[in-house]
């Protein structure tokens, strides 16, 4: 996507082929920063550090970790020795472990000779996968803006929570994608855009990401959205899903749940966009089922920001003597989802709906 | 309540007679400072400047500050004068507006020589009214909250939204006042407290009130409610209304909403305590019918902490560019209540069970 009027991705390979330059996320959206990754332990501080976040993009950073470390040596066992320190970096990251996998699987497979350009080769693979299968989440998905447009005759507003835009992935995004897809169609809307207690990544990254993009936007607290769907302020949400079960339930950002319930209760379409690969075929009941994550109470009782004097700092918001508890994500039952935009198109959150879109799934 | 083990009222008439002491709450939760109000000059800006605030302390501090003029110049002009500087300050405050009407016809209807002390008087009565007001919606309450605990044989863990505690009253509060009756008859308890922003007045003078009173309780972000309740760590909640419809629709702090509709799909119970003030009988649908503030933009692109060194500041955590909007209230349908709790008894929240309480209310 643009920022000041030139294309980026999320990450990608400098000329030299041999220096891998990612966006430090951490400064955004304060300072916009490139660092250039060039051995191993460059790779796998940028994913633990969060330089580098969002499922997708830490997929494709930790491929290009172990191209950065066949690069010094590309034995088996320098190689397995990366794919276990990279994979130790945030080990929940299911998209890492597949993409470690697939790319330490065909290396085994090659002379060693050819290792080294080889996976640098396979992670930009992945790399143009990834980006593709966003902007086929964003096709798809534009079209029910579309629709939107057409019903209304007007400016469409759409509320989104946290961040599943391009930053999160290589290019493109998932949840907007299709807002993307829809501005560059010509759509007149805006973004309603949730800022996303704890980390807030509505408010730093999904604010910042739009306003590059020059598409209308307005911060809100996360607070909000329930009142505006009572007075017809939004007509659709758009959300990612980090893990999605066979029957349609979404696991997402903490507090998408609560706009679920506010968008069915006031009749606002509610589309959850997302790749195939965040699909467990294995679970059905969300809520009983999908583990939630606790992190650090410190995320709820700081807060980082900008100071008047131009200094990212953090503030404590809470007493001192007061505990408090972090859940990161939570489930939003399949009856609260209107439709599931995916890669290869629209479909009903039911286990019905996900078959017919994906055939080839196996229960395991 | 009690702070370090003192008992305290937010606003008290000094020996002196002459000399009005508050909680500066815009110190709160990082410093407890008290200060003196002597004028009515002083009067006003603490009301103006949020070192007093909540509708019920907001009307006490205008009764004093009328006393405060009193006592330099007790002619009809000046006091009408005082009236009209103190109604400024917070000009939708209709519980400010009621107190000084009270108190300023008394005044007139006194000979001059005896207006200041009547007024002092006065004001230390609707401070004593306020104060057994709330104490009363605490026992009413209490029975809510012993109920729960039997039906579940062990703690009961409760959900407040924003501040409705004895901070915004004179003493006890509203939402929290059954909790500290609770907590005092020995009830085991745990308080889910939502941070509330923007202004966080739940993780800054919730957190604090609780703790000075050395009642568990932990701090959450606004987004994490529903899925407390989807996993059954929520028994009842508890807010507060600052305007109740004729057929109990209530107007709360932002983000009430969401955690009415959350509670509703997880089958827990959804209490909302107010004073019979705060019934608006002219209005019956809420939603259509009650305006909601909008206030700056600011509150929500900025927070307030403290920093490590100890100093407290505000620091930005939305790009520059993007436009952030602030509703201060949402309102909850009545069909998401599951009572009132009010200072005359526990009552549905429905035209029919509000008149039952309230038989003397005329819709004007």
């Amino acid at each position: 996507m643009q920022i000041d009027g030139r294309h980026y991705r999320t990450i990608w390979l400098e000329d030299d082929g041999a220096t891998v330059r990612v966006i430090d996320q951490t400064k955004l959206p304060f300072r916009f920063e490139i660092c250039g990754l060039s051995s191993l332990e460059a790779a796998a501080r940028a994913i633990r550090d969060m330089v580098v976040r969002g499922a997708p993009l830490i997929g494709v950073t930790g491929a290009y970790g172990l191209a950065l470390a066949a690069k010094e040596d590309a034995s088996d066992a320098a190689l397995r020795g990366a794919h276990a320190t990279l994979l130790a970096t945030r080990p929940t990251a299911i998209n890492l472990k597949w993409a470690l996998d697939r790319v330490l699987a065909k290396l085994l497979a090659a002379p060693k000779a050819e290792r080294a350009a080889l996976a640098f080769a396979e992670a930009g693979v992945l790399a143009d996968e990834d980006a593709a299968c966003c902007e086929a989440i964003g096709q798809h998905g534009l079209r029910l803006i579309e629709e939107a447009a057409r019903r209304k005759g007007g400016r469409v507003n759409i509320l989104t929570h946290c961040n599943a835009g391009w930053l999160a992935t290589v290019d493109w995004g998932t949840a907007i994608a299709p807002i993307y897809k829809a501005a560059r169609a010509g759509v007149d809307l805006h973004v309603w855009v949730d800022e996303t207690r704890p980390r807030n990544q509505g408010a730093s990254l999904t604010a910042f990401e739009l306003g590059a993009e020059k598409i209308a936007h307005t911060v809100i607290v996360d607070n909000a959205g329930g009142h505006l769907m009572q007075h017809g302020e939004v007509d659709l949400c758009i959300v990612g899903s980090d893990r999605t079960t066979r029957r349609g339930d979404v696991c997402n950002k903490i507090g998408t749940y609560l706009k679920a319930l506010a968008a069915h209760a006031s009749d606002v379409p509610f589309y959850v966009a997302l790749p195939g690969s965040t699909f467990d075929w294995r679970l059905g009941d969300g809520v009983r089922e999908i583990p939630i994550e606790e992190r650090s109470g410190d995320e709820v009782s700081f807060m980082s920001g900008l100071t008047d004097a131009g200094e990212v700092t953090r503030v404590r918001v809470t007493p001192q003597e007061s505990p408090a508890k972090n859940f990161g994500f939570d489930v939003t039952p399949a009856r609260y989802v209107t439709a599931l935009v995916t890669e290869r198109g629209v479909c009903a959150a039911s286990e019905k709906g996900l078959r017919a879109l994906f055939p080839e799934a196996t229960q395991p």
